[in-house]
């Protein structure tokens, strides 16, 4: 599909041409780069205002029920009449591969929905690259015109940070803990909580889980208010996703915590920060790359490397001249007294491609 | 001083000369950078056959007796008329402070010696940085005429495998255990040493190092026997710096495994092998820094940053725009059918900063 077929379907809110948008943007190609920039951008030229979604990230440890908690919460947003895309951030899914199949069999009501779209973890081992991956894919869920994004993420290294720099929400869903341990959630993640759900709050856990609910509650009063926060926030629930009990309140908390978050100034706030922190990561995910992609700059790097193996130069001068190949321009205007680009004009940066 | 005198002072063995030198490649500034590469190359150019330091990397926990080890082992090799040099890789040195001062002072003997030189860890916390000034460091003390050269690390994060990965040979110092426990050291570690000096043989923990040093002789036999290991190694040695007991037997082991080394052509194919990985990390390096060090590209950047916040353009576009910047003649060259530079030319790449 062309980049205006595809970005007709998407407005359109059409499934196929979602998922064939996707797939362009987990592409690590750099034509196909240059494509999912063109079509990002012409979704956003084509919107007079640009549709925004509820960003929700959810993080939980395996064993906690969020397959179950997608689907039920998932549910009763559909049947609210609203439209839901879930997206996941696993890192380790390309090892694990069982989570790839899984993604769909394991929210088997949710799947069926019309107005539902779940969409499997990109298959990379590599933090940085399923994150660009799954912030684009974000970006095409909203020009579809879903009105509510779940990003969620199984709690393996850096993977929470990284759905929080995505999300307008975060929540983190829990299991009932025995006497007053806190299950050794790390204080970073407990920071970044808006909303701590702790799940399985029937039959025999529920005494267990609005014990862990208000513990929970405890811990969060400890930490230091944040400015995004309006009081009584971050908060703790019990909820049961198995008997659907509590989601309407999480859903209304979450509601309350959004609208005032964009009567304030921090919704736009959050995003602007936001869309500048994933401009950087993946224009230093793009530099580096080059060293990889095959091409004329990986094989005269290639050679370099050699040289320097074979004590023909040192790294230190191999490193200037890789620099100098990789941007002339920049080298030049750094020798000369005025500097010049042979390259676009700044004028172009924020225009086109040059 | 300039390149060619800074030149002439390390060939001569000068002191002030080989100091100004390291703090020289120290230096993150872009003309030190241009300038630190002509330098090293000047020094290899100028030598009809490189002079090779043995380099040898030393870890060990806080409390092991690091610092007394090294003035009495770098003493015993100064009596044997040869000339030391003590560099240290310290990536927390500039928050802990006081290892900055200290490094001296810990040395008392060793550090008035004609025949040592004695360098504290460059300040800065960032390990990427602070390793490729250690690693040039060791060049510029090849080039002045040192036979061997320390490279001391405190057991902190990656610095191990960072000090590893240049040197000829890794020794891990450890103090005498009580029991059968292996004081929690890492298998990756474990799996870099070349030799293992159980320290404090001496008094009361005599007979604790020569358990612990059986202790980790056994665990060593276990570990997959490595290409570059004679029969025999890696070896595990219980010493007393203190009462410079085995420091002979010591410095005879490391000389019995780098002359096999040399003689098999591990010595020559793992030093090619540390350039390579030193040229392309620190060309990572080096290209992740353009977006940080003041500058039209700086500027360029953060322009482009302020459009993806206010919502002007995508993360995506902006950084193609950011590319074609950096990169205008690869850009080109991927646009058009036949690939061409305006930058230097593939030739000049190993001679020269073109």
């Amino acid at each position: 599909m062309d980049t205006k077929t595809l970005c007709d379907g998407i407005l359109d809110g059409q499934r196929r041409a979602l998922s064939k948008a996707i797939t362009l943007v987990e592409s690590a190609r750099a034509d196909h780069r240059v494509q999912a920039a063109a079509l990002l951008e012409a979704l956003k030229a084509a919107q007079a205002s640009p549709r925004e979604a509820l960003r929700i990230g959810l993080s939980g440890t395996p064993g906690v029920g969020k397959s179950t908690f997608i689907e039920s919460f998932g549910m009763a947003l559909v049947r609210e009449g609203l439209k839901v895309a879930v997206l996941a951030v696993d890192p380790s899914s390309a090892r694990s591969g069982g989570s790839i199949l899984g993604d769909k069999t394991r929210m088997e009501l949710l799947s069926r929905e019309a107005g539902a779209f779940i969409r499997p973890s990109p298959s990379q081992t590599e933090l940085g690259g399923v994150a660009r991956r799954t912030r684009e894919a974000v970006a095409l869920c909203e020009a579809a015109g879903f009105d509510v994004v779940l990003i969620e993420t199984v709690g393996v290294g850096q993977s929470e940070t990284v759905v929080s720099e995505m999300s307008d929400l975060f929540v983190l869903l829990l299991a009932p803990a025995g006497g007053d341990e806190l299950q050794g959630v790390k204080r970073g993640i407990m920071e970044m909580a808006d909303l701590i759900l702790v799940n399985k709050a029937d039959g025999d856990l529920k005494a267990a889980a609005n014990r862990t609910r208000a513990d929970y509650a405890a811990a969060l009063r400890l930490l230091r208010k944040r400015p995004q926060d309006p009081d009584g926030f971050p908060k703790a629930l019990a909820i049961s996703a198995l008997q659907e009990d509590g989601l309407a309140q999480a859903w209304a908390e979450m509601g309350t915590l959004a609208d005032w978050r964009r009567a304030q100034g921090h919704w736009a706030r959050t995003r602007a920060n936001q869309n500048r922190h994933w401009f950087m990561e993946e224009l230093r995910l793009a530099l580096l790359a080059q060293l990889t992609q095959a091409g004329p700059v990986r094989d005269a790097v290639a050679r370099l490397g050699d040289s320097v193996a074979s004590g023909t130069t040192t790294p230190a001068l191999a490193v200037q001249s890789a620099l100098a190949l990789l941007h002339p321009a920049v080298h030049r205007a750094q020798d000369g007294p005025t500097p010049q680009h042979d390259g676009p004009k700044n004028d172009d940066f924020t225009t086109g491609i040059g």
